[in-house]
């Protein structure tokens, strides 16, 4: 490759170098409704709407094999795909499935794969449909592409929080974070002594949310049955701060978040102290939670406070006062992507 | 990965290995009418059908960055998952595009990869709707998901050939497979003897068709406009061995397939003279056409005896008479997925 001038992808970042790669990306289709920028794209089909998403997992990058069982694998991989579907409000239906992969597999290390693959299709009543498998010198390589459907335009997009509109999260967070850090440190004690075998019983919790995360499927269907149009909404697959931008970017609106709303586990707590981290820090940045951050109208807020699964964490504000962290301290800070700084 | 039992992947091959995958993949969803096993999969959405497929591309197994131009590469990328909606006698709408890009690339050289991918879009008129970019330690990772629509049943699969059925082939075969060796020798010139530049110029028509495959959507336009229904149709980017043995599996049928009728362009006949190939045996076995095989039925002859861009190169037979190639020279010979065996 020869460039006269050599930009380094480092210096624009994930999101800016597709902002900067798509932002002439005209759809023509009368039939494209939503297009790149949300957590899936939505196009009309002969009156009703189709939502679809796509994701890769890369060895190296995403996953790490010595620590993830294949079958876990197989799981995630639809997964994490399935969350972009349902963080639309939107019901997935069907997913393919594109593979690399190398000689050092056995038919074996893929039967079980599939297995988690299909464990995952029968769990969220999703077909898988269609793909394409390759050899691979590079690794071990996942393409999911998940399609679902939804009522028209009763799909949720990142864009439509307002102010005074209440910031709300499922489950809990940091978890994950913590539980690869938890795997990351067995790693580094295996390699030094092969005779020590890891003991992570006592923390099933934490593993499982990091190699096992659970698309929020309770949720949508619980606030569609609550009869709960959230404003906004977007799955936390890097972190809180980040989503919780991207969520006020898209809407034009700023933000307060409480520190002491943000719901962390028990385990992730000791977790974290135990390796000096934040747990709060985790919940920020630290991602693959796969939990739904969304915003609902005030009105909707008695019906929303007595799910036990879902934490009212914050609330929109104007664009002109930014987005913040309140601390448990009375502290105010600026959230940023990679958790948040002073100001 | 620990494996009791270890089965090579190469013991079953590329097909082999994802019919045994997949072998027990039940689809529950009322809206799968065709799921793996054919060019793409269709859907039912809403009373009409979308066509669904996906293909993933490789650094080192599907291109080669030293000769590939990052823009003949996006519109490739984009090309060849058309090329497999519209082997369905489906239009294509949309597309998702997944990256993994290494640190070396920089955002000028994604930018000249994009140009090709958008170029492709305008072309067929389609969509670019969503994606996902991530960073790769290991080469350049593509992923693209095509969607198209199709009216009501009128999708063409690989198994619908009856005995009897004439068979056809669009534009010329083992073109793509010949330019692939020149690209190669050149590479391989250049890298012994840096100063000599490799000099193309000549050959545009073998280059063109490895680097720049065009999709055959004036085919299916065409049939579609003279109101032929082909009874199967694949398109071919595995060789026209491995593609026609495809359809005569799924249909369940057997067929003649003459060697004379077989379109070879006239600087594929040459340069496989050069390369001692056979020009025959490129075409068979060479694949990277992106060309149309289908299956008509005798009646529609007439139509397509007149249309100068597709040839009829053989027909279709009962199973029990097996898959064969007539030679010019009058001799019978087996067809096997790697071109033939003598019988």
């Amino acid at each position: 490759m020869q460039d006269n001038t050599r930009t380094e992808i480092a210096s624009l970042g994930e999101f800016g170098l597709i902002e900067h790669l798509t932002k002439n990306n005209d759809t023509t289709n009368a039939g494209t409704i939503l297009s790149i920028g949300d957590d899936a794209a939505v196009i009309d089909q002969f009156g009703r709407q189709s939502v679809i998403s796509t994701d890769l997992l890369l060895e190296g990058i995403h996953f790490d094999l010595m620590y993830t069982p294949l079958k876990h694998l197989g799981y995630k991989a639809v997964a994490v795909n399935l969350s972009d579907i349902y963080a639309m409000m939107a019901t997935p239906t069907h997913i393919t499935l594109a593979l690399g992969v190398s000689n050092k597999f056995s038919v074996e290390a893929l039967e079980e794969f599939y297995e988690g693959v299909y464990a995952a299709c029968e769990k969220f009543n999703v077909d898988l449909i269609g793909g394409d498998t390759s050899s691979s010198k590079t690794g071990f390589v996942i393409s999911v592409t998940a399609i679902g459907e939804v009522a028209p335009d009763k799909y949720v997009t990142r864009s439509g929080a307002k102010v005074n509109d209440l910031i709300c999260v499922s489950g809990d967070l940091g978890g994950a974070y913590l539980g690869l850090q938890l795997l990351e440190r067995e790693k580094r004690i295996f390699l030094e002594n092969p005779g020590i075998q890891p003991d992570l019983e006592n923390q099933k919790y934490l593993v499982g949310r990091i190699l096992k995360p659970e698309p929020r499927a309770d949720i949508t269907e619980w606030l569609q049955e609550a009869g709960i149009m959230p404003t906004s909404m977007i799955d936390i697959s890097d972190g809180l701060s980040s989503e919780l931008l991207h969520i006020c970017k898209s809407s034009d609106v700023g933000c307060i978040l409480y520190e002491e709303k943000i719901p962390i586990h028990d385990d992730a707590r000791k977790m974290a102290s135990e390796f000096q981290l934040g747990a709060v820090a985790a919940a920020l940045s630290g991602g693959e939670d796969y939990e739904l951050l969304f915003t609902i109208k005030q009105e909707d807020y008695e019906k929303v406070a007595c799910n036990s699964n879902i934490s009212i964490i914050g609330y929109v504000t104007e664009k002109k006062e930014g987005c913040n962290l309140l601390t448990t301290g009375g502290n105010k800070h600026k959230l940023t992507a990679a958790g948040w700084t002073a100001v």
